[in-house]
């Protein structure tokens, strides 16, 4: 079969490589229909993951149909349609019974790290009956890749952890895949203002179109004057930082209120300079993690409802032996106007 | 009448200032029975808090006798015994409505900071209603007022904001008044194991008599390491920063598990590096805060029943005249052996 693979620090392949096999009875092997390309991914091509060997097919992200499943699956038989976790779970250990799946004793995320990923013809899914779900008939199947990992990130890391409650004004630092699933899955707790904050005007023109209030383009305006002019000088009931570097992070020291949350969403790859001299006094909390998407079923139920629409993120389609050119489009996204892409096999 | 009176950085007096008196209908002046020093009044002697005037009568903690009561009083009434809170609150603002009273908008911690404190013959509360609590009948008063700051501050910053659940392992590092009071409350919640972890053996002697099941001697052994082999690699599922600097903060964060949390009770005076780059992954939480008080309720019941006695932090009594001999002793803590002290009027 095919599959993108990773050849060490700025080198990538579409490869041949020998088709997944069931290793153990808890195994699904699926057959990619989607998948698409993460930001993190492109982390790795530039050798900031060290944890990734050489040879790695990458992608955690996808849909598929089961080829075939391990003697000891009893969700999912041949021929049935998934959606693939990001975050594989083997649904036993201490942490899994307290729905931390994301430091699973066996799993987490490993997908296109330290396992072969989606980005493939073919891939094998570890913990099968809890790592996949079944597609609900007449799906959209864009808008459920976008529930492999960006949407529950977006609602556990950015929302959830950051306690986005009804009538709060909020804001979002980072206009990306991962900021725009934190936009769209906070309407689901009624906040009052939702402030978006980028560089790119084109994205800040799809916040708007996607449910924020109020638009800060950095550059032509100081965020955290105009956010301070905007709350009465009191700041932010949640500021949520989705890009991962200092100045974002500091941004958000800067406005948040009084008993107010900072729930970090950003991958960090540099330490930060905390103002806890400033801030020990302000009653103020700090959350970040990887994504556990044990929210995976609640986003179902909402994307079956109607209530949210993650398919609109899509921006470009290709064909799955397209890679290499889906991957030039989504690394040079502001140029591209590129959101998600998706790949079809 | 007499007062401990702040005389800029370095200096302090015992000096005469004017007695107070009834400024607003919602004032009540107290005759103080007993009041205590906090570190933050050595803080204040350092020049560390400008905020503070020179010629302010320091001290926010105490408990005495209602002397004269504002027309908009009604909680209270000459004669009456009374608690002293740290915090003032008008218990109408927006930040008093969801208990943040920290951040009250005619309030906050005023008392021996912005107005004059307790650490005088009389003082004049702000706000009584909300500001003051009546003395239950046969009280210990020199455990009461330690419920005036130390107490709350353990309870909410420490024990609350860091989540301690049943069979938690947590782990406190600084066993001063504030880290003994969060060893104290902290079993409320019935932890499974708690450790403290300080620099001075004595410190942590006391700290196993008043319910430490491990304690590790900073300088004598690493806490890190001995965190880590005594929870197989795992980490605390709370750590909790009672000292206020850099070093200590990071103990923590080396030694918070997956999931876990961090409680900063300390006091900072400059910013900490945080290692997001390491702990983005671990979906761990950090709080910090100013003390609200709003457990005082909940404190003065779990005193009233026998199930905290805060009595024992106390080490040292003084005629409150004497209080320039016992600000010597509590500035000289670890060779005094001193943990808090009363003074008498």
């Amino acid at each position: 079969m095919k599959a993108l693979v990773y050849q060490g620090p700025g080198q990538k392949a579409w490869a041949d490589k020998d088709k997944p096999e069931i290793q153990k009875p808890t195994d699904v092997i699926v057959k990619i229909t989607k998948t698409t390309i993460c930001g993190t991914d492109l982390h790795i091509l530039k050798g900031d993951v060290p944890t990734v060997d050489a040879g790695r097919t990458l992608g955690h992200e996808g849909v598929g149909v089961v080829e075939a499943v391990g003697a000891a699956v009893e969700n999912f038989k041949p021929g049935d349609a998934v959606l693939i976790s990001c975050v594989t779970s083997c649904g036993k250990c201490a942490n899994c019974k307290r729905q931390l799946y994301a430091h699973c004793s066996d799993g987490g995320w490993i997908l296109g790290h330290l396992i072969d990923g989606t980005q493939a013809e073919y891939v094998r899914i570890p913990h099968g009956d809890n790592s996949l779900y079944p597609i609900p008939d007449g799906a959209d199947e864009e808008a459920l890749v976008m529930l492999s990992d960006i949407m529950p990130t977006g609602l556990e890391i950015g929302v959830q952890y950051g306690n986005v409650k009804p009538g709060d004004t909020i804001a979002i630092i980072g206009a990306g895949p991962v900021g725009m699933s934190v936009l769209l899955t906070a309407q689901f707790y009624s906040p009052g203002r939702i402030v978006m904050i980028d560089m790119d005007p084109a994205r800040l023109e799809l916040a708007k179109q996607f449910g924020a209030t109020d638009t800060i383009q950095v550059g032509a305006d100081d965020p955290v004057a105009k956010i301070l002019e905007m709350t009465g000088g009191l700041g932010v009931d949640v500021a949520i930082e989705a890009v991962g570097v200092p100045a974002t992070f500091d941004i958000c020291q800067k406005i948040v209120s009084a008993g107010g949350n900072i729930a970090n969403v950003g991958v960090h790859g540099a330490p930060v300079q905390l103002h806890i001299e400033e801030l020990w006094i302000k009653n103020i909390n700090i959350s970040m993690g990887l994504v556990s998407t044990n929210t995976t079923p609640m986003l179902l139920k909402t994307l079956n409802a109607g209530k949210v629409n993650p398919g609109k993120l899509v921006t470009h389609r290709f064909k799955l032996d397209e890679i290499l050119e889906a991957y030039e489009v989504f690394g040079n996204a502001a140029r591209e106007k590129a959101m998600k892409v998706i790949l079809n096999a």
